[in-house]
């Protein structure tokens, strides 16, 4: 069924469009309203497409910012193709500086194949599965630590059998150059529900960038992010110039060993740092009970070697979620 | 009128003895209730005595920490004195990570003097300034940015025209060795609801100490905790050995111009990183319209020049959220 | 699968029954206990059956009123059939005065054709889709304009191609004799989730009517309710009398054009009274920036020409939010 | 002692000034921060001061756009004198659209004289009691009925035992021209927490208008507001010019019996309208039991004949909820 | 200051009134409206005056119960003097089934002497302190353990150094002839923000009943409450009969080491039944850590041998929770 | 498809494993984090497979003691197959002390079979009915009242026209031996989301016990959980030793006549205690308007005769909650 989501935009139009997704909401404070998700299309005659998409997470910052100076920057007379930008995606998340959207509770990046008729989330995920991915060549899907995690700036695209795709998303990687890139494991490859899940069923290249953290904007994550878009963009054929880049760190993410998880509750101390080269069996940080601060505080050790990309950003925690975790050399 | 708050702890014992404030606090699921605030004494003969504060507010973590250590590991045969630790001092906002408490919003740090009758935060406060403060000689309060703020470690003292506590004070700076140290301004002087006015007006000596924030902990942020309250400890007589550390930068807070505040609603892009020195007139960032992303973003300006050494944590912001403040050579 | 909604009414007999649907709903507070939805069957002899629902949406008063006036004041040996009233149809909606549910947010009216496994909502929609409209003729549903809208009374059918149901339902629209009457666009018979929809699936024919709104009730809102539902019964053949009404003006509802939405959030003035007569590119009213009253306030226009029969009735909107909507002579 | 509320506005000096009362006010989200209240200062010359404040209810909305028409679009060579404008006065209730402020349930217009350590609508009060009214000649407090009533537009004027006060106020409701004029009872005289008790206790001569209400605006409303304040400005020679306005009808308001107050709970259907005249005995609505339809509702009546200005404008009601309130002719 | 609360029952006229006391409200969803707190008088004559208290705690419902029978049922015909009755004290705490007032968190019982100016709760502690116990001489307040608590019905006095007090105490405390009787020790006496504080304060004699709890009725204590009241009125002289009842036990509540308290979050499992003569350092029960299931469960030991009395009646506790008390044969 | 949960657990290996059932789930506050329920395996040899499940409600707390116990005490030397022990099913439920997840308000006994992409509570039911009951032979499913509704200890089965399915519950219900068993009704038969549901589709004999509720825990009801479940692991083969117990008093529950619902919304007195006789119109209790409390209670009513097994444990009900339950003598 076609989705109940309308734009006045026209994708097939020359020129910059800025408009909005209207994704009907009745509420009890608005009877017949729609909520206003922000899109736009640039477009400058034939070519391939680029779809960008920031604020899949809605407290993910460095995409929902790089993508809007893009709209508004780009010089059309430069561009030969077309970029879909969707910097706002699950629009009442993004509003709200949160995860996951305060309607539904949804987390967008486990709503794909999404649903018709579902909450405002899964509509949105229908919505991208079902009108932007089916026209788009490329997706570059800008995500970054959000509140819970902090990130080194790192580019992933997702394990695939299919060779030609492999290499494709390899050259991506490498075109992107984040100071790290990472191909997801097999494991991995099980979870359906994401946009990354979706792109595969599309036909779509994608790679997903995990840029800073912690709820708030680093110039240093930002600088990456505008450089690696535009690089693709060169890469795609979209424009004549980007930037040069450093050679990006390839690694894998074979384990779930990779991770560290909290095996109590309390308050999470680190004791390495961010990006740092870290043994299996070394601590990655102490819970502390202040409750009863007399107590000893548990050690969480890592299960596997590696370097340490991703690591918890706030204090309080509870059992389960995640402390950090680590990238490998790829074999 | 005495406080209604409890404890089992003898301050005038020795050895090192581990126990809760009782507060009681009816609830609609404990009619009898108390909250359970953890304190401790460790004591070793006559001597002076330092009260250790963190959890002043729940989502600043390093003095949570850093004061739980030494009650925990500190050899009392090495103790000349006495040391009073309140790592969780208003414990209902600690156990929520958050800067306010959850009961009653209060902010503890605007509680002072506080109030016999009143909300847990108020009666917390009363306590500390009736029962804690008069038998103390020197106060640390242990502070971060919390939640919405980043600090570069840096040690506060609060103006006074008393010449002798002023030295007091100026050598308690010096012997911390934060990174930077400042002194508040005169203008400062006016707010009388903190935890420093009531040590001013108790006789203690009092250092606020804001190592980091971002609602986590940082093994750095956390190192300077630590070295700087064994520093104080050696310079009180309490113990003997503590590390030596490099001379801290003696800096101002002369304005409120040292402040940038928010002028809109937006999501916030800084473009300086933290401990720069900036110029007045110099972006601080700029805020940006995510609903309507092809709007300009708001540049927002420095205002003094200085050293950049507390900027906003998170992105989304309000008009009238701080978004960093300098700290002035001293004149 | 068969609702697992019960009640201990008997549709088959004759007499005045009132009593609940009852809906098998778990809570913290009643493991094993029911929602208690009010229904009444008034029956006397062979004859047609009319659905009576209000409360459809919580906040919209008359339906509930008018038809509760009639399961208490309807003399039955007038009457020749059934008259089955459901006059709280979401009932946790209307207990709250609230558009949608509190229990699962749901909006009745967008949840045919319900699901017998799903929230109170749902369930609802599900059993008045299997059990109620399968026995009835006419379905007569009362709505206003909610907490957020407020309307001329207007009442409304839904485009059909089937000739003989399109004769039936203007001519229902001809007795209900509202100030207003609309055929419903091509556009919206694409919606299959309202109970218009589910009547038209069951082969019932339905009118939805708008009364008033702005969350409460006026004397002459009601004044329609009450004669439209009597001369509805009077043509059914159920009564024998009714009241004379003035001729109802007979307009379209063909384009979205006819909507305004809210381009800003802000606070909304009305600039035009409800019932004039308009035309495209006037304004409609203004949206306020109270924060900054200063900035000029943004000018909101009709985009076609017509009749003003619903206007926003809450001075607070978000974009999106619609402002009112027109109708147009009927072609 | 002095508000902690600061701003920029230099109240002496000539010109068109907008900017904020800073209220500082700490959160989980913003250590630093301070409430934004819009506030201006339009002067020209020597001449009286006309204090003008909306939004000391969020949800009335007139006032808040008149006064900022006013603060954008008044010809300041026409001026002579001063006009300071206070919009928006209780800021988070205003943002909210809501009668109380969200941070502290506080009703501003019963909290004079405020306290400044109290909470924000305390502090706001304590503000405009020891720093706003002090300066002012005349306050005109624009309200409405709020999201709960809906009145005829309607000003009101506190009964004083001071003759030269009481002509002065009687002076102001003739010239201010509102349909309906009311002095309030000696009874009302009592409430001393109100913005007119605190004009009152200054000697600021006070009018309170109120002049639609039900959570939005209407045409009529808001012109009955722009004429009146230039009215008012013009009588005291602040401006030469003002339109002119049909006399006012003088009423009192010497009785509790004036009101209505609902016995039971339950959705009220009125059946007098807005305006009417009413005899006492007679009923001005029905309390319905929409979760027991078929029980007879119960009927409320008028304890005293007059004039119907303020009437209920929200379906639902609990027991004690106001139903209206009728004007009596002057004795 | 007089009170806000206004009441149309005349105290001094003889008669059975029933009426409410109307206790001033402003709120979003009505501007005028005011609490309705139910409340009778009953007399007959001249002769003493009995106040009668329930709901104190809006989750105690013996009280509730037996006042509102005796209201009803009364044959004012048998009555020598007067009986004010109050049974459902705080309102808003009764109607939402929970300790605390859902509008302002107010314990009533810690909130004497109130405030004219302050919350519902405060207001009503005013009420009671200032309008009612000036015209009692007796008042019975009737409690039980509530949601968290339950209490072998117990009738308790609060210590005093006037020995006719406390022979007018302990008089009553045999004529209620609840099973277990218990004067309050010293170390209570200091608490003066309760309503037995508030009693002694206006020199009305006052006996707190603490009937059952766990947020429900049993027949039992009800029993023990109606018994006791008409013998509470029989030994006033209000009325002739009452029926006997086996005499009380006498005991005594002389130390905090009574009450054990929780020293760990978990699951509460008691190992004693409620009635059972202890001793100290045996076992309460067992706090369960279901979380981590498999770690030992803490017991909690009694501090103090005596009669258990009261028992905690909720399975999940915090640290600091009451788990029960103990009373002690009386010295 | 295969749940997304994951465990360490071998359920196939010799040995007390403990660990936790890892529910993937994204938050705010915890990006990458899993849910940890706590799970464990005692297995020595071949034998038979005994399921334990506790905590299906969370408020239920008798089962997640008694399990756990067992998890920790039993000597792995004296058995002779395997027990699966999920002491903590629905646990964010359990850890909330709440029926229903606190975080998709999931009632975990009706979530059957659930889904392996829905909310947790329905993600739990999944992986129950797709890893567990495949692996089991026979269920304990511990239940209570919860915090609404107080058991007498009382065990029940579910219909089944299988004989052999039959006899081997009837055996079950007579060795478990509480001091009630009960055959559900072949109307409770159509209920398929239940767990006793999914057991009979897995073919695994199940039984529910009902042990007592009103939120807490006794001694008593504790002591049947603990023998039934030994004796059942002795009548399978399990242990060799258990306790005797005295016969169970088999009865019926053949219609929905033996379930009395509040008629009104009130506060509830009952006047039988629980475990009674009662005759078929006797009433169970009354339903008090404290509102209003001169209005007569409403008197509630037994439809069938039989012994009182479960009685409403909380004071305030709304229409529709569950005021007890009778069983019948078996026909």
């Amino acid at each position: 069924m076609r989705s109940r989501i309308a734009t006045d935009i026209d994708f097939e139009r020359d020129g910059r469009q800025t408009s909005f997704l209207r994704l009907p909401h009745s509420s009890d404070t608005s009877g017949y309203g729609w909520i206003p998700i922000p899109v736009a299309c640039l477009r400058n005659g034939t070519g391939p497409t680029l779809l960008l998409v920031g604020g899949n997470h809605g407290d993910e910052y460095e995409g929902q910012i790089a993508i809007a100076e893009l709209i508004r920057d780009l010089d059309l007379a430069t561009l030969s193709g077309r970029i879909i930008a969707l910097p706002a995606a699950n629009f009442p998340a993004v509003m709200a500086g949160r995860r996951l959207s305060p309607i539904d509770a949804g987390n967008l990046n486990r709503s794909f194949p999404g649903d018709v008729n579902g909450t405002p989330t899964r509509a949105i995920a229908h919505f991208i599965e079902t009108e932007l991915l089916p026209i788009a060549d490329v997706l570059l899907d800008l995500h970054s630590g959000g509140a819970s995690m902090i990130y080194l700036p790192t580019a992933l695209a997702r394990h695939t059998n299919d060779a030609k795709r492999a290499a494709g998303l390899e050259a991506l990687l490498r075109v992107f150059a984040a100071p790290v890139s990472v191909f997801g494991s097999p494991a991995g490859a099980r979870e359906d529900r994401t946009l990354e899940a979706a792109s595969e069923r599309c036909g779509v290249l994608n790679l997903g960038i995990e840029l800073g953290g912690g709820a708030w904007v680093t110039p240093a994550a930002l600088a990456v992010a505008r450089r690696g878009v535009r690089r693709v963009m060169r890469h795609m054929g979209l424009v004549a110039q980007a930037d040069d880049a450093p050679a990006t760190q390839m690694m894998a993410l074979d384990s779930d060993d990779c991770f560290v998880f909290a095996s109590e509750w309390g308050l999470f101390e680190p004791i390495v740092d961010l990006g740092a080269e870290v043994a299996a069996g070394q601590a990655i940080g102490r819970l502390h009970c202040v409750e009863t601060p007399w107590r000893a505080p548990k050690t969480e050790l890592f299960r596997a070697a590696g370097r340490l990309v991703c690591l918890r950003a706030r204090g309080r925690v509870d059992r389960g979620d995640c402390l950090g975790h680590v990238v490998t050399p790829r074999g």
